[in-house]
């Protein structure tokens, strides 16, 4: 049967593409998104979309998640994986397995993108990768067995 | 007079008895509400309840309670209680007394649920009675005198 | 059959109600005790009561809670509660849950009171409800099943 | 051509004028926005306002900025100052020059109010000078070359 | 009455204007003295100026201030707003009021320049405006009321 | 033409498939490699492969790599990713870019596997998705230009 | 009339003048505690002395000086000066003014020397004078007036 | 001529076999008492044995040691190892060598009993070996030669 | 023969007793100086006095009393005590011994003055005792012997 | 059967008894690799020895420890206790229990030499004891059981 | 055409040779001078000499170099290394390049003396090679090329 | 009679002069081999040299020193200098006076580069002198008498 995964953007990640296309590149979230849809197809899932610059959407949505039988989450917290704990708590609610993502390497990035609420409790985390980690995440999602 | 007393519920609370019941047992935040409210009916005090997973809500909502003339808080801001200086500002400039709540013992949780932005403005906190904790919150509310 | 409560009081707290009153308010730790002990006759429990100033006194009262069958410890350590690893330690050897109360709110004062060495091992952790703290942990004793 | 500035308030500042006026004086937030936009006009800008307790709704209304051709921000950010990064992110995104602004002197406020996330990315950072900074943030930006 | 004003400048900053032009711009510290006295003069105060780069000759001028009946002062202290508590001292001693200013962004430099000495008893601060600086904080002070 | 990859394999990561499978899986380190080389031949690229306990060792085989015209690493420092900047400072010298790789997810470890010597100057980080992130790495590095 | 003074020594002091007395010198704590009497008596003050190895007899011990109309307090707590909020808590509570004297310099020894949980609190503090500091703050109580 | 050793144990150890036997194995303090006399014996050498959960009476005991003409003494403090620094300089102060010792690893418990006040000026520290550990510390007691 | 003693004042004390003599009493550093000179003929000692606000004129001065043949120096550094390594330099290069004074109780107050860079290499420190300090440590310098 | 127990020396043990005899005595390690052998012998246990300066050669040799069916290791690893995870880590590999061993005690000596990387996982820790240690170590190591 | 070298002591260091000669050797800052300026001879480049204790006269001196065309300087700050950002800012200002040098070894000696202001910035650091230091800075001096 | 020195590089040095040739030169290490032994004849002393990227080799080479009658040691140990306390061991354990050497400035770098093992039991410290570094450390060397 086919894997349902959902795929989340926080903050500011609408603006990708168009945002300090030096660090982020030029692919828009738009992009992200269909390449990732397009992506799960071919390995036989459906990855629904959802972004919000709102903590309070994005806790809104994962609540849903578990309503709709989601398998998967791969979210892309921007700035809220750094500062919401709430984030993180709705994810060990709703007992959904996830991968961290990340277009840039914050590693090489200021010292508060170093701290992490939601990698500890992640599956598995990417970064650095672009656009790409989008496409490994789907497919790592699409195999994985809790 | 009959004190009026405003129960708030942070992020991810609606969850509660549905969410790691081995944790924060099995009685949902609709049931505690109504239990809160019928022991502030015994000591002749209106309980009104509130929930949302939005800070800006949160916010807003306290606001509106000096408006509406609330005598005390009970909050359970779950994980705003350790990022949100907005609450506590909130908290303060309306100038109304209030109870910091735990369902579950944050003492014994991960480091960054032992700091919060909320306790020491506080009259007092409670942590780890499950739901006698806010039978007793109630109980000692109607008691209040600022 | 009736629950078996011990009440602890630490250092200098039977000074309570003669040493700063604005902060502790009049009521003595006499007092205390005796509304401890009305209150557990109540709800059908008996409430036994103890001071010291010195922390091996406290160790060696809970040891002996342990061959008294007490079902319950409310404990106001005091300043212990801030720097005895060995109440602790004799709090775990003798397994009987415990709440750990402050009349006043500690989050409020010195920064060196914001740390426990009891509170993540508690049931529960009550502060700043005055007298009420006390009335509350006894029922809350008296209905607690481990 | 006439400069373009826009004025946000964040969380708690509609309460400014009716709360703790000792610290922030009488002026109301709409006074202050009144006040801003009169002095704009006298230096030949338009000074459009916004305020809002949501994180979310304060990075919407920053994206929306740069679709308006907003020339300069004048930010009085709030509590979100020491705990948004997504503000931060927010204000990078759209490259509009900004600075940052309190009412009070926020160097003589609790530790958790020196951390700025804004600060080191504004132009400049003006604190304590209450209504008056309003003005010659307004002056400031109304000069103000990129 | 026309009120007084005092404004001091620290160490290094008789080069300003000629050091790293690009961080501080070309106006030079006279430059910088002229406009401030003129536009205390538009606004019926005297602007008298004073740079050292020895911390006790600015202990000395300040305490100087007080038999002059200096009524504001406004303080650009350079490295010694990060390094001098005697500086602290003498401005608590006479008890005149004062600004805490710096030309450029402290807040984007190294991090040992994040801390003051001055800030928390400073009226207000303010950093990165430049020239203008100086102008808006004399008509601040003009302004002033104890 | 074909892309030159080079795996390396840290400090006991020989052992892996043997060593506490249920924190690594059963896949052997030669499976692993085995695995790299055939996903790294449907993507046109030889991947060549290493494994040492030694430090030095490592640091010798990444400055061969330079002379062997190696055009991405793909590495899995085990131990030595949060001890030794002497590999830092190896892939650094040779400028290759590279990608840091963990099988197991090393954020929900040990404090001191939280901090890497190698994540801030690579290319990307991969974790916690066990065989998958190898083949990911590979299908990547085929990809890149530097 | 006669002020009452309380010469109090904490752990170890008993040893005094026979533990290393390079460190301490040569005096017993007998001797001190004679040379303080008579430099009471010399200034119409009554000094009695108490020594314990126990914190909870000094805690007990103070409070019996407020039953006792003592007037001021000389303490050398010895190692509880840097482990004991107790004794704190309780030359709080008595509310009589104290000085923390210590014979040797505590600031040349060991790092966890340098923290008091007296000296914020008391009137004054001594070290490194020897027997002198204990006629020194002899002197001082008698001249002392809350 | 025989050597004169005494063995302390500090607070909670008389619950020693009784409390967490997964932790503490089933021995007791007297029959650890009893194998270390008989250990002695066979090594010519007396070892007497104290136990308490009061501070002040293990200072005092310490005390005592020196008058008794005690050779060695191993101490297993245990809370009071973390704590008390009144152990220390009773130790230090009587001049006699000692092992500070410990049943189980502490190393592998909380973090606040990772740090010794008794252990950088001990002989040797022995964790982890259980009753051997008290074998092996009177075996090398007997052995030593200060 | 007669001992030479050096009272030393350091930034801002010029200004006592006219500055918050809440905080430090009435008392001029000239009335000071004079009573320490009075109490210093009295002990057969003669008391040279020094102020200044420049932290090199203090070092200038110390090195000037080896010169002088001074005997023991008092030193209430102000402001210099927390800043000033070059003071510490200075007094250990004449190798003259000192007692570091401050006239009210510095713990008490902000914890950049807890730190000092003078009281590990002093005699002794006195601290709180105000006026009195001063003609102690006179008394204390008459008969202190190298 | 008899026990098979490893011996390892880490880096400059190959010195001992040569560098610094004050420090570590005048024993060489080959003395006692012979002593530990012997007195393995009397407890029919067969003590295999191994030293080396590489931190490579000793993961190695670990490794093989589990292919020759080693029962216990007794680990002296010197500089790498501090430094080496992947030593922590080859030990956790091949799963056999293991006491870590200093000649002198640790705790007295630089504050880098107190963070050890194996201890929390050992069975247990020795140090200070000399060449005592070793045969005690071997001792407990001929009793032990997994 | 000859270089210019300006050689500058700091705090104290006029007492060099006279100052703890075990430390600093019995070489005179006049010797240092003449030995520098010799040497200097000897590479046709001329070396002036400037000493002070004053913070404010070292970075007035600095300003001067720039004016004199100083190609470089040689500074030996003393205790202003660890505590001027003044000397740091007036190095920057004048964009002459400079070596920091030290007698002794600082990393031998207090932590405080471990960090410092200017090291960062300069083209190199020289410390505990004593006189030869400076033979060795003032010849690199007249190799150097910005 | 001639002076024997040992010239040691770390890990990656060998690559000098070919990796990041803006940061380090052009200077081959093997030029700065050559450059080192020719500086040495002529002042009467042989320089024997050694690289290595293996810590242990390292070690094993200081040893072997000993044996040879190396009289000084010149270390520039690259990325070792920060992580190895084996080497400093090493240093230690055949007492040869050694210099800490680095060709670029270690202070402008990365945080984790300001910390040394090696820094306080040397002799002295250069850095950022280049290949001039190396000359002067030979010639220091020639002249040293322990």
């Amino acid at each position: 049967m086919s894997q349902k995964i959902l795929l989340i953007h926080g903050p500011n990640l609408n603006l990708l593409g168009k945002r300090e296309p030096e660090k982020y590149g030029n692919t828009s979230m738009k992009d992200i998104e269909r390449i990732s849809q397009e992506h799960g197809s071919k390995h036989d899932a459906t990855v629904s979309c959802y972004q919000s610059n709102h903590e309070g959407n994005l806790v809104d949505r994962i609540h849903e998640a578990q309503t709709q039988g989601i398998d998967f989450i791969i979210i892309n917290a921007g700035a809220y994986t750094h500062t919401s704990i709430a984030l993180r708590d709705a994810l060990l609610s709703v007992e959904i397995p996830y991968i961290e993502l990340h277009v840039s390497n914050v590693h090489s990035r200021e010292a508060f993108r170093h701290k992490s609420f939601l990698a500890d409790k992640a599956v598995g985390v990417v970064c650095g990768l672009g656009v790409f980690g989008y496409k490994a995440s789907v497919e790592f999602a699409t195999q994985y067995k809790k």
